[in-house]
C-alpha cells in the first residue's frame, strides 16, 4: 500500500541522488580525510566542494561552514561558545518555542547562575519585537531565536532582530533547521552570528548538522579536536558530507519552484477541508507561515486519535514535533500560544518536494471521513 | 592495481555485512526514531538492538549506552561531565599520549583554572603507576586514560588503574577507541566509570560513537536534548546505529580468532623486516601490545619519504595518528617517548581482519627494496 508521508519537518526521505553520492564514502572511499596520502586528500576536496555548496546556499563563505553532527550540536555549541567568549555576561533572551536542544540548555544554565527571559508568543504563535527590545539589559550576551518553527510553521523576524542585536552588540543565534529549504536564508540579510541548519530535514541523511560561524567572531568548540580547522574534533562523516552537499545543490537548483506548488498543495488541503468541515482551526499565522506545514485542529477530536486513525490508511502526520513526541507534556509551542487544546488539539501536516496532488486529495478525503466519523462516534 | 591498506588506527573499510544492514535505513526506513507512528517505532526498536550488541561487546548494561556522534564527542562529554558534576575540584590526571580531544579539552581547561597532571611515559610509551598515585590530590576529579595506543600500539594497565580510582573515589575515564576489537574490553573489570568508542575502527562508519557510562553516576549531557534518554539530544543517526551494532556483533563472533592471526602476521612483518635490514627499531612495548600495530623505523630513512613511495605501490601506512597528521609538529606521543626522531622516524602499519598474508609479504618486499634504494640513495 502506497505510504502518503506527510511529516517531513520531523524528517525526510533521503533523496537517490543524495544517497548516490554518499555511497562510495561508505564503500570504497573510505580514507581518512585527514591522512596525507592520496586516499585521504581525495576526500578531503570532497569535504571541501561540500563545504562551498552549503555555504552558498546561505550566503556565507566557505570557511565560515562548521560541519557537525546535527543541528542540536549546532545549537548547543552556537550557545556554549557565546558565553564562554564573553565571561561576566550573564542574560541571555529566547523565546518560549524554540526547539528542545536550546531550551534544554537553557535550563542548565539558568541553574549555573544565568538569567534567560523567554519571549512569550501571542495566539498566532508571534513575538512582539518590542519585548525583545525591552528585554536587553547591559550584560545580554546573546539572542537566540529560531527562524521558523517546526510545529506551526511560523516565520520570525530573523532580520529585524539581528538589526537589533547588532545596534546593542549582542551576538545573535538563528536555529534554521526548519527553515532552510522552505524559506530562503542570507546570512549577511539576517545578520546573524551562527546559524544552525540539519541534513535531515532537507532530503539528507540523519546524523550531519552545520553551524555557520561569522568570520572573526571569538569561537571555542563544543568538541575539542583537529578536524574542521580545529573547531570541531571527531574524524569526519565523509559521506554524509558529500550527501548534504548534494542536498544543498539541489535546494539552490529548485527550491523556489518546489515551494511554490508545496504552498499550492498546502492551501488547498486546508480550503477543502474547511470548506466541507466545521469546527476547523488551523494554528500559527497564517499570512506569515512556511510553505509546507499546516497544523490543523478539529472540534473535538483527539489529534491522537486522527494520527493513529491516519497510519491505518499509511498516512504519516505527527501531532506535534518529534522531538517531543514522547513526552507526556502537551506541546511547549501551543501552550506558550494558550491554545485550546481540549477542545482543538492539531495535527501537523508537513509536505515535501516529493508530495503529490494525488496524495493531496487522498489525504484530505480520509481525514474528512475520520474526523466526521469520530465525531459522530463521540455525539 | 590491488591496494594494500595498512592504516587501520586510522580508519577502517566498512563490512560489508555492516554496509548492507544499514542500507535499508538510508532508503525506505527514514522514518524519526521519535515518532509514535510504526514507521518511527520500529526504527526506535533497531536502535535499541544494536545497543544491546555493544553493550554485550564491552559487558555493560544496555542502558548504560550512549550513542554519540564520534569518540571526540565522547572524550569530552566524559571530561566535561566528571568536572561539572564536581565543581570544586580542580584537578585532573591524564596522561602525554592522549588523543586530540582529550588533549585540546584539558588545555582549554587548563585556562580555566584547571591543573592537569600529565604522566610521562619511559623510551618504551609505557606509564608509571606509582607516578599515578603521587600525582592523587584531594581535590582531584578524574582520572582519563587511553586503554592502547593508536601510535605504537602499548595497552596500558587499565584494570589497575581503575582500581587505584576507585581507592580514592576519583571518576576513572577510558578512551578505549583503539583498542576496541583488538583486545578484550569488560568495564566491570576495568572498573570504569565512562568509556568511549568509536565505529569507524572496526568496520563501521564515520560518524558514530558510544559513550559508556556507569550505571548510577551522575550525569550532565554535552549536547541536551529529549534523545538517547535525555542524555543526548539530535535526531539519531539510525543507520549508522544500525551498522555500529552489527560490526560489534561481527567483533563478538570472531575478534579473538582474528586477532591471532593478525598477530601472526605483524609479527612476521617485523621479523622478515628485521632480518633483512640493519638499523631498524620498533617502537612501543613488545609484549604489552595491541596485535595489529607496528611503530617501525628504519635509521636514517625519512618516514615521510617511505610512506608516499610506498604509496606509488598503492600501499597505505602512515607517519603517525591521522587526527594529527595535518599538523606540522612531530608526534608528541613519540616526543613523550623522547623518541631520536632524526634517526628514527617511524611509519606506523595497522593491520585489519581483512590484511591477508599474500599482502604482508609484499608489504615486506617493497619496504625492503625501498629502505635500502634510499638509505643507498643518501650515502
Amino acid at each position: 500500500m502506497h505510504e502518503i508521508y506527510l511529516d517531513n519537518n520531523a524528517t525526510t526521505k533521503i533523496d537517490e541522488e543524495v544517497l548516490n553520492a554518499m555511497l562510495p564514502y561508505l564503500k570504497s572511499e573510505f580514507g581518512n580525510p585527514s591522512s596525507l596520502y592520496s586516499m585521504g586528500t581525495k576526500v578531503k576536496e570532497e569535504i571541501d566542494k561540500s563545504r562551498k555548496s552549503v555555504a552558498d546556499l546561505i550566503g556565507a563563505k566557505q570557511e565560515e561552514i562548521i560541519f557537525t553532527s546535527c543541528a542540536s550540536e549546532s545549537n548547543v555549541t552556537a550557545i556554549m561558545n557565546a558565553i564562554r567568549s564573553n565571561e561576566g555576561k550573564k542574560h541571555i533572551i529566547t523565546t518560549k518555542v524554540e526547539h528542545a536542544s536550546i531550551m534544554e540548555t537553557m535550563h542548565y544554565l539558568e541553574g549555573k547562575g544565568y538569567e534567560i527571559t523567554y519571549l512569550s508568543v501571542d495566539e498566532n504563535g508571534n513575538i512582539d519585537l518590542s519585548e525583545l527590545e525591552n528585554s536587553i539589559r547591559e550584560d545580554t550576551v546573546l539572542i537566540a531565536v529560531m527562524m521558523a518553527n517546526n510545529e506551526i510553521g511560523n516565520i520570525y523576524p530573523a532580520s529585524e532582530i539581528g538589526k537589533i542585536a547588532k545596534e546593542h552588540d549582542i551576538l545573535f543565534h538563528v536555529d534554521a533547521v526548519q527553515a532552510v529549504g522552505k524559506i530562503k536564508i542570507d546570512v549577511e540579510k539576517i545578520i546573524c552570528d551562527t546559524l544552525s541548519i540539519s541534513a535531515h530535514k532537507i532530503h539528507g541523511p540523519k546524523g550531519i548538522g552545520v553551524l555557520y560561524v561569522r568570520d572573526g567572531i571569538p569561537f571555542i568548540p563544543l568538541i575539542f579536536g583537529h578536524q574542521e580547522d580545529n573547531r570541531r574534533g571527531g574524524t569526519e562523516n565523509t559521506a554524509y558530507i558529500v550527501g548534504l552537499g548534494v542536498a544543498a545543490r539541489r535546494l539552490l537548483e529548485h527550491m523556489d519552484e518546489d515551494n511554490k506548488r508545496i504552498e499550492r498543495l498546502r492551501d488547498k488541503l486546508e480550503d477543502e477541508i474547511i470548506s466541507s468541515l466545521d469546527g476547523v482551526l488551523i494554528y500559527g499565522d497564517k499570512k506569515n507561515r512556511m510553505p509546507n506545514t499546516s497544523s490543523i485542529s478539529f472540534l473535538g477530536v483527539d489529534a491522537n486519535e486522527l494520527m493513529f486513525m491516519l497510519e491505518g490508511f499509511n498516512i504519516y502526520v505527527s501531532t506535534g514535533s518529534a522531538c517531543n513526541s514522547r513526552e507526556a507534556e502537551p506541546s511547549h509551542v501551543l501552550k506558550a500560544m494558550n491554545a485550546d487544546l481540549d477542545k482543538y488539539s492539531p495535527i501537523r501536516v508537513s509536505l515535501s518536494e516529493y508530495t503529490t496532488e494525488d496524495e493531496i486529495d487522498e489525504f484530505v478525503k480520509k481525514v474528512i471521513n475520520i474526523v466526521t466519523m469520530l465525531r459522530h462516534k463521540n455525539k
